[in-house]
């Protein structure tokens, strides 16, 4: 731990400072812990504010508790702004950072308000201090699993970015055909118009604002429905293999008979019972369960 | 047999209350499969009636022999109720267990309509003992594979709530977003709306009872819906990848360390080294395939 | 094939009958797949024919073709019907087999259109025949894929029926929760209304033409859409599941190196190189490429 | 790099054809690399234009600014088709393949809106030629994968065929089963209108625009909904099966019998017993991925 004050984010830092980044930053002592149920809870808090806020029906005592709740949600995050600027050692990269920027745009419309009112859509950019909560947790090591699911999806990203590029030109021509067959008489105004509603299509939404009335259209919007019934097929057999390829790929070869394909916390091999060579923590990030990646944690104290 | 009895649910119970118990909560004797039988056509038949009681053109002797149709049924529950009550050695924890619960609302609303008439909704309640369905066919060993179905989710439920906590955000945001871009105009009257909108469009469902109304409205629909197509990858992805792993993973134990999950071709334990105990199919219920169950076990006989 | 004739379904029959048997029942000969070809036209024709039928503007001349062409179908069909029961040894159990009793049904409105006039619906009847391509498909062994398929979801069906009975008892149950909240002034009007809506729902169609109003009604839609969101994730991954096992399931073990889980096709352990068991032609349908079995029949062959 | 000018589609070119084969055909020149970026643009650009074309409220100065542009991308689309037809050795097989046909019908609408002026939907053609995108991304090599898409399907070709096939037979017979029952009255004017109902309910796509009004009708539709939610996990199955197989197998070939699609752990042939090449470990995570296949050609190269 002494070793990590040395080197980690904290060093150089005064003492209150290195107190105070504990508690906001980290969460393996308990005030950190207690930090981040107080700020999921406000989080939560503005969220629900903002909801009631957009509602029409409040007025009169109701409409003036909400209002000083509201104020103080903003001072609350105000607070938490100046406490993380005060014990970072970089400031300026704070702030231009992405979590940076989400918490100052949560504030600002609460004093934009007091100059401009009647901005009232504004206090809605306050949801956006949800995507906090999953920072949070995440720090906190409840959720793990998490990282696996991007990563699984990010190994994926050239196979995924083909899809989008065939699904848009897909879009691209049906908009355009559903446009030149059925004509701006029966609401296709334009090929953008078009490609909304092959979007809708496509995907299986269906909403029925936009339907062909031609016999021509209509054959058209069965084919666009049957791609869209088969495409989704896609995306669906590319994460699970890459799930599943995931869960059998440990590429570990037995040094005893040359067997691969062991279990990602296999020690021995499971057909000569020869032992394994170790798996070389760097690949820790890529195993298939948190639970997992704790395990050979505590294996590496072991040793 | 006799074993069972000293130590069983039924200890200490008198030798009717044995009987009834085994009636009742057993299926292995004739008796037992009889009643679970009946059970089964009552509660089908409480569901019938509620539906037709549901019905608006219902009149004259047809209205009549429906309602004594529905007071025979809330006669037999509140036997059978007694019954229950009268065969179990903790009444009250039976009471206050879930299904005691489920069974004493299903009895209380044809009862409350004799003081409230017109409480006719609340006859709508007892269709709640359709539940009881499962348990009945469960305890009657005929669908074992349903506890593996969840057993499979509940060895996702990190990955699950992840997902869920994710499409919340999502779901989250869009419905501000729409709110912010719509408005009440379009009839997108507050953040909560937008949410329902978000919910119908991000699960392809469609309604299309509130659809956007202006180019930045569509194009945002747009994305949503491209992403409900792209997300419902990820649910279907997990489980295919819990159910493919189960296949491939047998249910012996090390004899060594007590290591669960081997590989279906593993001959020691990847964990300690130890020889692992041959194939023996007396789980065999568990397996993922009953011809590939039954082969193992003859396998195992040929031994 | 002279044994053939001796003891398989041509065996007592009169030389005629024999040769419009293979005809009309089998498909390995130059005149059974004319007959196959001619029927599965013949077929396609009357379904184009019902479909034209069904159109309103179709009058003077063109109408007098059309009824012209179908009489034509008609009398082909009941040629057809005739050559079929004079060449099968038992005449009754072809009439009363399912492909017999939909022959019949085929022919039946075309002539009670004489008696009864404007019996139009009737001849979509005849649309039934349609199903008879799969089976002349399949006798002449160019779709050998699909019992595949049929297998597959016959492996599963105990995880289906589960799944099934978890999905009705679901549907009965919000059904009945949206039937109490919302009520018949905004169109639910009973409880299968409500299970109509359901099923609306669940499976994402969302039509649209029942909506609920409440606050309460909505967030109830929302949950039942997002459940219905998670819930096709199960029977995609029980299909999936299915597939995949069977593609890597085979379970020889070699008598070498008692390594299990060779491919279908392998003849040789991957391991340690022994010759493996024979594969036992029998399973060669259950394969999970029709390629895959003609190979197999092929090594047969040279065996 | 000179053999491949002796013998491959420049053979017989003269030098600054050759030159312009190479920038226009290949893209491993710099200039190659330009001609296709600047392809992309100009094709996105004739996108775009398209679009604003179709929108009506653009006049005035707009307008003609508007039609300048799709004029020069009209000079700039004939000049390269020049280009290409003067390069290639056989002009005619050129014009005549799908792409020279789609790059042509790009370019009669600019001209053939000089003699038929109002001609405004042709324009939307050209947008066709948003395809030539992935021609040119996959000449450049960036996107291998997707062959591995298209493979992965066309593996699948049979089944896709059974199940569409089965799709269709369904969707003739609900239609005509909807017609029957709701009739002309309830919007089902005659059966293909049915078959367009079916498309849009098994699809859950559910516009809403034809909806069952009596209860039978009810009845089918909840029926069809139900079948299309479960088919749904077919093509799902198979197309994640077959991804799941191919990463399962790795390309080695026997060098024994030559038989590709070993298993990742295999070191015998399951074909011949032969002993297979050693794996070389170095790349074994990002297996069934196109820098793979990348590998093989330059094995290929090597030896």
């Amino acid at each position: 731990m002494l070793t990590h004050w040395r080197q980690g984010p904290v060093a150089g830092l005064r003492p209150w400072q290195r107190r105070a980044y504990t508690v906001i930053f980290l969460s393996d002592t308990p005030a950190g812990r207690r930090f981040d149920v107080a700020l999921i809870v406000t989080i939560l808090l503005g969220v629900v504010l903002a909801m009631l806020d957009s509602l029409d029906g409040i007025v009169g005592q109701a409409e003036r508790s909400l209002q000083g709740l509201e104020w103080l949600v903003t001072v609350l995050f105000t607070l938490e702004y100046g406490w993380r600027l005060a014990c970072v050692r970089r400031p300026s990269r704070y702030v231009l950072s992405f979590w940076g920027l989400v918490d100052l745009a949560a504030l600002l419309p609460g004093y934009l308000s007091l100059l401009f009112p009647g901005a009232i859509f504004l206090s809605a950019i306050r949801i956006l201090r949800i995507l906090r909560i999953f920072q949070v947790l995440n720090l906190a090591g409840y959720l793990g699993a998490e990282w696996h699911l991007v990563s699984t999806l990010w190994h994926s990203r050239q196979r995924i970015l083909v899809f989008l590029l065939s699904l848009s030109t897909l879009i691209c021509l049906m908009g355009t055909l559903i446009f030149v067959i059925e004509g701006p008489e029966h609401g296709f105004t334009s090929i953008p118009t078009g490609m909304y509603w092959a979007v809708i299509t496509v995907t299986t939404v269906g909403y029925g604002d936009l339907v062909p009335q031609s016999v021509l259209g209509k054959a058209l919007a069965s084919l666009v429905m049957l791609l869209g019934y088969a495409i989704i097929a896609v995306p669906s057999g590319l994460v699970t293999a890459k799930v599943v390829g995931q869960q059998l790929n440990d590429q570990r070869r037995c040094t005893g008979c040359g067997h691969l394909g062991h279990a990602a916390d296999a020690r021995f091999c499971r057909q000569c019972g020869t032992v394994l060579p170790a798996q070389g923590g760097r690949r820790a990030s890529d195993k298939s369960d948190s639970q997992l990646a704790d395990r050979i944690k505590h294996d590496g104290e072991v040793k």
